[in-house]
C-alpha cells in the first residue's frame, strides 16, 4: 500500500514548481543580498521581487512585510514587541492557541512583564466575543490580543474582522496566528484592524524554515533578532533567499489556485466525515466542524478501546500518516491542550484524530483510509 | 570578463554536494520531523544524525548542539540567554565585534540588564588579554564575555583557549562569535572553557538560512524563541530539513578538505599580499594579516584618491566581487566600524578593501584582479 498522506496541517510537500524557482538561488545566484556588488543586489531584487508579491497577495503594503524563519519567531517578535515597544501590559489569548503563542505569553507573564487573561469559549470551541470585550472593557493596562485565525487542531475559525474592530474600539493591539490560514484563504489586511499576523511557508507547499510577519504600518517596533541591517534593521541575518523566493511563489500558486483546491480539499473533508459518520458512530468531531472551521482539517475523535487506543501506531503501520494534535506536540504523547479545553476532562475517554488534506489528496485515498480505520477499530 | 568572487566572508558558493543531501528533503522527504508516523522519523532522524556529525567534526555532545536560522539567531540566544538565565549583569565585549553582538549587547545594556565593558585592543587590533583580566578581576558582577574568535572583517584571530581559560578562573560565561571559524578550522570544544559558540552554514559553501548555537553541557538555558518542543524544547519552530542536513554535510566537507583547502586559501591571500605590496606601495594591510589571522580574509586600505573613492563600484563594474566592510553593513555606505576602531579615525584618509578566497578561486584570478587594480587606481 503506497503512504497516504493526511496531515497536511502539520506540513505540507514543497511544490515542485516552488523548488523551480529556489533552484537558481541554491546554484550559481548565491550572492549575499546586502552586498554593494550587482552580484549581490542581484539577489536583493529577488527579495524584494518576493515581498512585493507577498504584499499584494495580502493587499498589505512590501514595507510591512518582513522575512522571518517561520511561523514561530514571527509570533514570538509580534508578542515580545507589543510588550517591550507598544507599552501593553496586560494579553489576553485563549487557552487553543498554538504553543508558539502560549509558550509566549506564559513566559511573558511569568517574569512579570504581563498580565495574562484566557477569554472563555462558547461550546464549539469558538471564542466568546462578548466575554472579549468584558476583558477588553475592563482592562486598565493597554491590552495585546493574541489570537489564532484558524486553530491547527480542530480547525476553528476565528471571526477576524469582528476581534479586529473590537481591538480598535478598546486601542488594543492585535495579533492573529495565521499560519494555518495564509495559502489557504485570500487576505485583505487593509480591511482588517490587525496589528500583525504571521504566516509559515511549509503550510502551503513552500519551504520550511521560512515565514513572514505582518506589521501594520501604523505600529513601530524594534527587531526581535539583533544584528545587520537586513529587512529594513527588522530581522538580522543573512537572509534565505531560496527560502523567501520559494515562500513567495508557494503563495502565487496557492493564491491562482484557491478556487479550484480549497473546493477540491473541501469535499474530501466533508466526503470523510460522511464516510466516518456513516461506519462509526460512536464518533465526535472537534470544533465547529461542519460550520466556521478550516476546510483543510478534520479532527475527529473515537471511543476509547483496546484497538482505538493504538490507532495512531497502526494507521502508521499501514502507511497512513495522521495526527493525535498538532505535530509540534506530537513527540509529547498526552493528549492536546487544545482537545482538553473544548471537552472540559472528557477527552480522557476518546481518542482523536486529526485528518488534513491538501489538494494533493483524492477520494480513493478516503476511500482507502475509511477501510482501514474499518479493520482497525 | 567572468565574474571573481572574492566575498568569501560574506557568504559562500553552495557546494553541489551539499545541495545532493539537500535534495531528497526537499521533494519526496518532507514529513514533519515532529510527527509519531514513521514518515515524520525518517526526517527526524536525518535531523539527529546531522546533529552527531556537527558534534563529532566540534568535538562536542550531540546534546550540546541545537540548529538555529543562522548565526545571528544564535548569537542572540547565548546573550540573551548569559543575562536572563545565567546571572550575569556584566558584559565584557570589544569594539570590533559584528553587529549581530554589539546590537544585541547595547540593547541589554541600555535596557538596563547589564553594564557594558569594552576591552582594549592592541595596536594590531587583537583583544588586550591584560585588560580583559583586569576587567573581570574588578567585576562586582557575573560577567559573561563576548569576543569573536576571527573579526569577519580584518580576520584577526582570538587566543580563545586563553580567554577561556580566563573566564573559567573568574567564573565568567563565555560566549564567541565562531562563523568565521566554524567550517574552517578544528575545533575541538571539549579542550575549550567556552560556554556558547555559533556557526553558519553560508559561511563554508553550506545554506544560508541554518546556524548552530552549542551550549556547553554544564549549563542550562532557556530558549529565545518559544513555542513547540523541537530541539529538545530548546528553539522552537518546525526544523528547517534541507538546512540541517545541508549544514552537517557542507561541514563534513570542509573538514575532509582542510588540509588542502587551507592551503591553498592561504597560498592566495599572500599571494595577493605580495602582488599588492608589489604594485601599490601606499597601501595598508588592516589587522594582523600576517600574524594570528583567517588564512581566508586579507583587508587592504588604499590611499584616498579620487579614482580610489570610486574603487568599490569600479571593480563591481568589471565583474570583481570584494566588500567594503562586512555585508551586512555595507548597505550603510559608510566607513565600518571595525576600520575605525583599530585606526583611531586615520581611516577617512583611506580606502578600504576586503578580498576574502575560497577554495573555488585560483592565482590566476588574483593576477586578474591585480591588472584591474592597476588599471583603476
Amino acid at each position: 500500500m503506497d503512504r497516504i498522506y493526511f496531515d497536511n496541517a502539520a506540513t505540507t510537500a514543497l511544490d515542485p514548481q516552488v523548488l523551480d524557482v529556489m533552484m537558481p538561488f541554491l546554484s550559481e545566484k548565491f550572492g549575499n543580498p546586502s552586498s554593494v556588488y550587482s552580484y549581490g543586489r542581484e539577489t536583493k531584487m529577488a527579495i524584494e521581487n518576493a515581498r512585493k508579491t507577498v504584499a499584494r497577495i495580502l493587499n498589505a503594503e512590501p514595507g510591512e512585510i518582513f522575512f522571518t524563519s517561520g511561523g514561530t519567531e514571527s509570533t514570538n517578535t509580534a508578542l515580545n514587541a507589543a510588550i517591550r515597544d507598544l507599552g501593553c501590559r496586560h494579553i489576553i489569548t485563549s487557552p487553543l492557541e498554538h504553543h508558539a503563542t502560549l509558550h509566549t505569553v506564559e513566559y511573558l507573564a511569568h517574569t512579570g512583564q504581563a498580565r495574562l487573561s484566557f477569554v472563555r469559549l462558547t461550546d464549539k470551541g469558538h471564542i466568546d466575543i462578548a466575554h472579549l470585550e468584558e476583558l477588553l472593557a475592563t482592562s486598565p493596562e493597554r491590552t495585546v490580543v493574541t489570537l489564532m485565525h484558524a486553530n491547527n487542531e480542530i480547525g476553528n475559525l476565528l471571526k477576524i474582522k469582528a476581534v479586529g474592530d473590537l481591538c480598535e474600539k478598546y486601542d488594543a493591539i492585535f495579533h492573529s496566528d495565521t499560519v494555518q490560514t495564509v495559502g489557504h484563504y485570500p487576505f485583505d489586511l487593509k480591511g482588517l484592524k490587525v496589528h500583525f499576523i504571521n504566516g509559515a511557508g511549509h503550510k502551503f507547499h513552500g519551504p520550511k524554515g521560512i515565514g513572514i510577519l505582518y506589521v501594520n504600518r501604523n505600529i513601530q517596533i524594534r527587531p526581535y533578532i539583533n544584528g545587520g541591517s537586513q529587512e529594513r534593521n527588522m530581522r538580522a541575518g543573512t537572509e534565505n533567499i531560496y527560502g523567501i523566493v520559494g515562500f513567495a511563489r508557494a503563495l502565487e500558486l496557492a493564491t491562482e489556485r484557491y478556487e479550484q483546491d480549497s473546493a477540491h480539499v473541501k469535499g474530501l473533508k466533508l466526503y470523510m466525515a460522511e464516510k466516518l459518520r456513516e461506519h462509526f458512530p460512536g464518533i465526535i468531531f472537534n470544533g465547529d466542524t461542519f460550520g466556521s472551521s478550516l476546510y483543510t482539517v478534520l479532527n475527529v475523535s473515537f471511543p476509547m478501546t483496546e484497538r482505538s487506543e493504538l490507532l495512531l501506531f497502526n494507521l502508521d503501520m499501514s502507511g497512513i500518516c495522521v495526527s493525535g494534535g498538532s505535530a509540534c506536540t506530537s513527540g509529547a504523547n498526552s493528549v492536546s491542550h487544545v482537545i482538553k479545553a473544548i471537552h472540559n476532562g472528557m477527552s480522557a475517554t476518546m481518542v482523536p484524530i486529526r485528518f488534513s488534506f491538501s489538494r494533493h489528496n483524492t477520494t480513493a485515498q478516503v476511500d482507502m483510509v475509511i477501510e482501514k480505520l474499518k479493520e482497525l477499530i
